[in-house]
């Protein structure tokens, strides 16, 4: 029980998370085409963001499908972990409103990194109360990919001000790595798997 | 209780696009009768999409009812459903702000044809997992109702550089016929039935 | 479980109301006390609404307590309350941002009369799928406290015109009549009552 | 049942308070590093208030995990603590935008009283309905640390205007008092500890 309130209280914050990174883009006053070429930028950051916050809900409601105890310690790193990403619609929109330039990618990378270094400490709490030889720590593994992609945002962050296109093309490599679900929980979760 | 997460996730983001959507009307600075007339396009607005995103709700409600078991492949494509659905307010509030407009108009059945989609994919992501043979399967059938809206909403996007009255009937249309509860599952499933 | 998904529903929309009202009182630019002064009456309002839209939650939560079943027919009447609950921001704003002027304040009284009548019309839902002699018709009864503060609602409408702190008194003595807990329910429910 | 649903409300008033004090930092339109500086006052007390809705839900978490009934009484005693809650991203974004100032400063101090007062009832009433012998009743004790830092608080408050730094730190303190979990009810309760 007290696992499903930290699940209905991530739900909650994460669903306002992606809910209210769209009002970011603010509705235009005029109703020609050319009144929203200027949130191309907006909506394509909004969408980036979402497949984010849409991984870390996904990885985040796997990790807790596998997890059996959930003690005062986790709860913390939840919450930090939570911190990082309700930053997300700040840096969203910054970086779309400023066309993708140099600081704003840098900033949103950074974010990228902490929540990545958040979610990497809820890992390690949850496999410290539960032992080396529970579920979670056997289903998490070394957690290549998270350390792959946190090595990946940490590089992102300076490259931005050499050429922040590479930064961003680093983002989506990192957000399509995730795309595919979590198979290492699925594979020892029967109940996961489509058919 | 796998299902139950994505469910409380899903009410979530629905809950929030259900309520954001008012905030685009802004509260006037006067206090007579006449402040409140610029705003009757976008309550008008307001009412046809909470009303749309009520029956996405109804019928997802009904849907994860008879599903029994959800994969990472049924949670992306709940995402992608939510993401559609998210646009909800920024085009309602468009459309309400250029009083019905054209091209907000056009973009509004964008949104509305994506949804069906996201919605179609959502579905035949669900039955693929349970098997031609459950009750899914059984309860959705062919989805003419799901077929039809999306192809009245096909028409309704190039019909509104024409008439866009026409185009808003069409959408009016769409949503009475979905105002009639989901009775494919209903009539499988007797707890849902109102005596 | 059909039931749990419409109360969770509900539960997120009302959390959201009640919540996003506050977004109304924005903050000043000075540091004064002065530039508090002019949110007093928005302040007033906001703790007003909060005991309304309280009051719903509370007795909603009673009234789905008492219910065994939810239908069709009760997710849209349950749909169509929360449309109206789900105006209390803007008229909220309204009437704190033009200091209980009459207009705001009648548009206010007509909310509060169609949730009252919504209510009513989700209780007549849930009475018409249980039964006569089921728990909620009894616990319910003739309901003279739900007619008699929409009947009060319906006075205080026009009679904004005349005296608007004479309406917003009566808006003030329907909360209290609803802050004590719907006793009924407790009575007819042990585990509801304290001690 | 009526437990979760008070826990699953106050779970969605949470999680919107934590998430809608980050729309406080409003995106700068620049972008360099000097558009960014205006904001980190406002940063600075989102962090705090980020950490003081964390400890709310925490401790309303474990107190209600010790909780067995929840009456009429208790369903308001949450909703008067909620109010005083829904204060927080107000006072947190004035305290933010005014760089500390002490009015500002003072008024944070007045709301974080307030709902420590707010929570202090909300546990008399569930441990009046509980009875002394209760397992809520021993876990809480005297609840020295919910006195202490209602008391530093109430000294904050006039302290502002001598020197708001004082101030400020000893909301710092209060929180650091207790981000530490609440091993008062983590002792009774074995399935609340890591490890």
């Amino acid at each position: 029980m007290s696992k499903n309130r930290m699940e209905a209280f991530s739900d909650g914050v994460l669903a306002i998370i992606i809910t209210i990174m769209v009002l970011e883009m603010k509705v235009p006053h005029g109703q020609d085409l050319a009144t929203l070429q200027p949130l191309l930028p907006i909506f394509l950051s909004y969408i980036l963001s979402f497949v984010y916050v849409g991984i870390y809900w996904n990885n985040h409601h796997h990790l807790l499908h596998a997890t059996r105890r959930v003690g005062g310690g986790t709860l913390w790193a939840n919450l930090h972990l939570l911190f990082w990403l309700s930053l997300f619609p700040f840096v969203t929109g910054w970086m779309g409103e400023n066309h993708f330039a140099a600081l704003p990618i840098a900033l949103y990378g950074a974010v990228l990194l902490m929540a990545a270094i958040a979610y990497w400490i809820l890992v390690r709490t949850i496999i410290a109360g539960e032992g080396r030889d529970s579920l979670v720590a056997k289903a998490i593994g070394k957690d290549t990919k998270g350390v792959l992609s946190a090595l990946l945002a940490l590089v992102a962050i300076p490259l931005a001000f050499v050429n922040q296109w590479l930064s961003l093309t680093l983002y989506v490599i990192i957000a399509l790595m995730w795309l595919v679900p979590d198979r290492r929980i699925e594979k020892l979760l029967p109940e996961f798997r489509d058919r």
